[in-house]
């Protein structure tokens, strides 16, 4: 039978204790929430939700064509040069998703012949784009600026170094200096996610590689995305208009992809616009995570320091993890539980984020709870 | 330096004359548009805006996570029961695009050992799927039902085939019922983009596969995009609900991608019950393509009888269409033009969408325009 081997498959999950399902949430929930990863608490911020519902009334409910075609509106094009504007580039473009955005820088500069050094722990939207490229990919040990180095002395021709700047799974975050000078050695390009960093880290949020000096360098190519810190959805590559430019005519994730729904264009530009005025926020997703840090540690749990608003506490198993996580949302918390094969590593954690508008009392409460139901 | 050859390849498009530039456009447009993918006018209703708007005021300005961890919100589960139900399948699972739910489908249903058998015309997605995924791919003849059953002769083992059910380009469809056929003859699984025919074909705007019969079918698997028809943003896996399970564990843009904002998710549901109460909007998008290709075909225009609700026109060359397209705009009428390299066989088109709410007065002014400016 069609598809017959998927039940097989199922089989051992089930026994491997590895099966996911989906579990719907309400719009009011009665959970305090460690799990999203809405860093400054902006995704139900009135003047987000009125950004979105503003720009569906003004440019409809879909951008109702790819972006070469009719998917670029005014609202789109505003939203570029406000975003590059904010994170110190020349250009901007934005996608659907950040894994649009991963897909389309990673493959479009990453020519036949060319060379892929990416970071052993990169997020699988950069793994995707580095399989979908023409270039040849080699992986080199996680945050390591020799292994990088030494790979690119392998190579003759154009070379990208792909990484997160923040990891995801550990929240731990990339060497960007020690990368770029690798990169500046050998000529080659850099090309880093800023996903859990926009928002998080620089001055007033504005990222990881304008925080590193990287912001508007001709060599540097960077890719956020709009549904974290900016309470929304979406994704954008940042850099000089000439490799924007080069996207517009390249990407295949640009090109073949419906843009951007306005509604989403709308609240992120509320969102950016709200963080211009209150930058504030940014340090204060920092602080959160380093009291939630501080005070886990203090309580004898093994956490990561974080070098952003992930925090990352270490489970024994798989199977603990998950009745951890069931515990803590038992006792009123949302936490993440990240476990294979989600985890490059095999190690299952707790996966908290920091929000900027967690009170004292809540990440109080968070600690204990987390504690309490510790395996 | 970094990004040298970015230069020379954006010289040489110079001179082939296929630099693309985007044109952002603003939210009233005095233009006729036979561009969009809005097949049935509902991209700006007043339900359909004000279902993104009530979604974004209760549900935030995004999804705040992975569908797994805090992603999946009670509208979500509500559209994938309302999509399946109304489409004819046991589950759907929304994603963030169309692209990723093809990216989805055929990496998830095409594991290591397993034969694709890829129709020559699919589009970008389906073939970057084909590209992700760990089976084989064998690309055959277009819509070709012996050369697809020839490549399945070839495999032993897990085997799917993967097509549009109408083409994007030329708006042709694909001979559905005699894939399926050969599928059933090998044990292999169908799987189809119905980017282009929900909202247009089948009972009500059911979509491809239910006018063929092949809705609810075990070894059926037919993606849709919520952000044509639809008038929204977003895609759709839909088909048995062992497989959208397998998905949910399996799908690298499933697990590590925003969940689609909920307003985008508002628009739809609001845009799938109005099809619902006006099936006619389905028929009446069959009948302006026609009626639309009767008049470019009389009026001694190269025209490929349409399938669906898009119309494609033959151009001379690249530069004749683009300069074509442009008196159309001049002359107040916005049309697609596909040119190399997104047209898989190098011909170059105007590309015409047939729109349920056109007036026979625009239909009339449409067809005159491409006349009066044909090269």
């Amino acid at each position: 039978m069609a598809f017959g081997w998927i039940d097989e498959q199922a089989e051992l999950r089930r026994r491997a204790g590895l099966v996911r399902t989906l579990r719907p949430r309400p719009a009011e929930s009665p959970l305090l929430d460690l799990a999203s990863n809405d860093y400054l608490g902006l995704a139900r911020h009135p003047e987000v939700t009125e950004g979105a519902a503003r720009a569906a009334r003004t440019w409809g409910g879909g951008a109702t064509g790819s972006r070469l075609v009719t998917g670029t509106t005014e609202l789109h094009a505003e939203l570029e040069r406000e975003l590059a504007d904010f994170c110190g580039f020349e250009a901007a473009l934005v996608f659907s998703s950040g894994y649009a955005a991963n897909l389309a820088a990673v493959t479009a500069l990453a020519p036949h012949g060319s060379l892929i050094v990416s970071d052993a722990g990169n997020h699988a939207s950069l793994i995707d784009g580095c399989r979908l490229a023409r270039g040849t990919t080699q992986v080199v040990a996680h945050s390591d600026p020799d292994a990088v180095r030494k790979a690119l002395q392998t190579h003759d021709g154009p070379a990208v170094v792909v990484s997160d700047t923040v990891f995801s799974v550990d929240g731990d975050a990339a060497p960007l200096a020690r990368f770029a000078e690798a990169c500046r050695e050998h000529g080659a390009g850099l090309v880093v996610d800023d996903a859990h960093g926009l928002g998080v880290l620089g001055d007033g949020g504005r990222g990881a590689p304008h925080a590193t000096g990287l912001a508007g360098a001709d060599d540097v190519v960077v890719t956020v995305t709009l549904s974290k810190s900016f309470g929304s959805q979406g994704g954008a590559v940042l850099g000089p208009a000439r490799v924007t430019d080069h996207l517009v005519n390249a990407a295949r994730t640009f090109i073949f992809d419906t843009g951007l729904a306005p509604a989403a264009a709308g609240a992120a530009l509320a969102a950016l616009r709200l963080l211009r005025r209150e930058p504030e926020r940014a340090a204060r997703a920092r602080t959160v995570a380093s009291e939630l840090h501080t005070r886990l540690t203090a309580a004898g749990l093994e956490a990561v320091r974080p070098d952003a608003a992930v925090v990352s506490v270490r489970a024994p198993s798989p199977e603990e993890a998950v009745l951890w996580a069931a515990e803590c949302r038992a006792a009123g918390l949302a936490v993440g539980c990240f476990r294979p094969p989600s985890v490059p590593d095999g190690i299952s954690r707790l996966r908290l984020t920091a929000r900027a508008d967690l009170s004292e009392g809540q990440i109080e409460r968070a600690v204990r709870v987390i504690g309490e139901t510790r395996p």
